[in-house]
């Protein structure tokens, strides 16, 4: 089921029951896995594999409940050169994939989301809309991004992390902040940030740690609240 | 693979290699994603909007070292009007999805869940059996509602909270009891309940907490375990 | 799209746009759903249940950033008899699965496991590479179980817990080291575990714990950090 507008350079390796909408452009010596769903514009680059199951170019929707509804206007999928996208996956349009990123399988990222080059998101990980992820960040399986947030370069972030940004929850109508990461800092394992917390350059996250307010470059946190270690 | 039983309304958006089975009744102007499987005897309203490679009506299985069996005589899966349901979902049968419902990606129900108007189920999050879900009700990214739960209206559950019902983990055959969490609470991000906690109306749980022992009415309570706020 | 050099067994019971490629061996009595991919070489035995849209033998891969590289010379997955798979798992090849094991839906498997008899992965559990599960284990619900790691006979692990096997996070190669958990030990729901933790036999982790250093046998552990229990 490939679109006739559909256009796909030389060495493609197409899997059985694959579904390419209209207007997808998708580059060189690209395998493309069984069952996989590209959605209309999605632009692909050269080398990237895709793994078997996965939606590229999904649009947003949402119901009546939510305060902040998805845009209309909205850019196609961007994935760049050399990118490798699991299995099962589902990426939503309106984000740019830079050269050299990982994505595992069962991983979903939403629209507005920009990642940069040879990044790594983790088997199950997820990540809401509007996020900015540097170069060379390591994101483990199943942490949780949340929207609006800065994720600077070089950042390491275990499994099962959990951030937000949202301070009054669901209460209404204001800006939502999520936490920015600064150059170099790390998080253990299952580490929860609150809303608009800022990790400072090379500092340390101990896992488990609750971070309810800034952490100061160079500086290593542990517990609930997370405190100063040995201090 | 539409099965001739099968009873399709008007103004259907039918994907490619989409399987629907025996007796599926579906209502009018219904979206049915690429790769979507609807499982014999499913029940789905108008103006509903189902992601691509998502299972609806799933039958639940079991192995040997399961202490609680599957119940073999379980009802076909309902969902009403106007139900917006993500990509790569897993639906039970035997659960009601009420109207206005929103269910995110890579998420999953289980059977003899009753989901109330408007809700929103989040992106891989994963409840279980028996719960019951009030109307407008947010369950945010990848939380772990457990079986044997009361959601009351209006409450709302941040990313990654996890939730259990089995005081004596594994130990026997004994009655599970999720918590209940009542009208107008609010969980913070990756916040930890107990086995039969309650959760008192509108009260506040902060993100990273563990709740060991019930919270009152309007009670904010933070830490691990658990303490009310500035006390 | 069945490979003719694949093997077939009896009673094989094929859902709709199933993908078999070469080499693979099927025993009897095999229930196969719909949009399954089972990748080349993989053997599956008797009386086996694979669920939708679930891919079984994937080669693992890796990007530019990621200091541990799959090996190439990695075997078959092998999947014996009465196994119960769910929908949309993604099982890697070079994996063992013992009889009667049951994996939930949106699960994953890495390359490498060994599973026991009987032992029970839940829905949307993470399990990494290298890592070796015994017989009888319960793994619940959005559990990651991290590489590397030991799981003896009749382990429980609650829902949503979080295990990491990195002691420098990212910073290098050296080896890595997951938790060991021996016989018995239960650990509580969204409990974590740090890198090289051993969990004695019978030893109880409670709900939401973090555990720093090691637990003796018929320990009850609770907090952040985890200590012994009243005192």
């Amino acid at each position: 089921m490939i679109h006739e507008t559909a256009s796909l350079g030389r060495k493609i390796e197409l899997g059985a029951y694959v579904v390419i909408e209209e207007d997808v452009i998708i580059g060189d010596n690209v395998t493309i896995g069984n069952h996989v769903i590209i959605k209309a514009g999605t632009r692909i680059g050269n080398n990237v594999l895709i793994g078997d199951l996965s939606i590229l170019g999904k649009t947003p929707s949402a119901n009546q409940s939510m305060s902040r509804k998805p845009e209309h206007a909205i850019q196609p999928l961007v994935i760049k050169d050399d990118v490798k996208i699991g299995s099962n996956t589902v990426l939503y349009k309106g984000s740019s994939i830079n050269n050299g990123v990982f994505i595992g399988d069962l991983a979903s990222i939403r629209e507005k989301v920009r990642i940069g080059d040879r990044s790594i998101i983790g088997r199950n990980a997820m990540v809401e809309m509007n996020t900015r992820i540097g170069k060379q960040v390591t994101i483990q399986t199943g942490s949780y991004i949340t929207g609006d947030m800065i994720i600077e370069d070089n950042v390491f972030i275990g499994p099962c992390c959990s951030t937000s940004n949202d301070k009054y929850m669901g209460a209404g109508n204001y800006k939502h902040r999520g936490p920015t990461i600064q150059q170099g800092a790390k998080l253990g394992n299952n580490a929860t940030l609150l809303p608009g917390i800022i990790i400072g350059k090379n500092a340390v996250v101990g896992a488990g740690s609750v971070v309810t307010k800034d952490v100061a470059d160079n500086q290593v946190v542990v517990g609930n609240p997370a405190r100063e270690l040995n201090k």
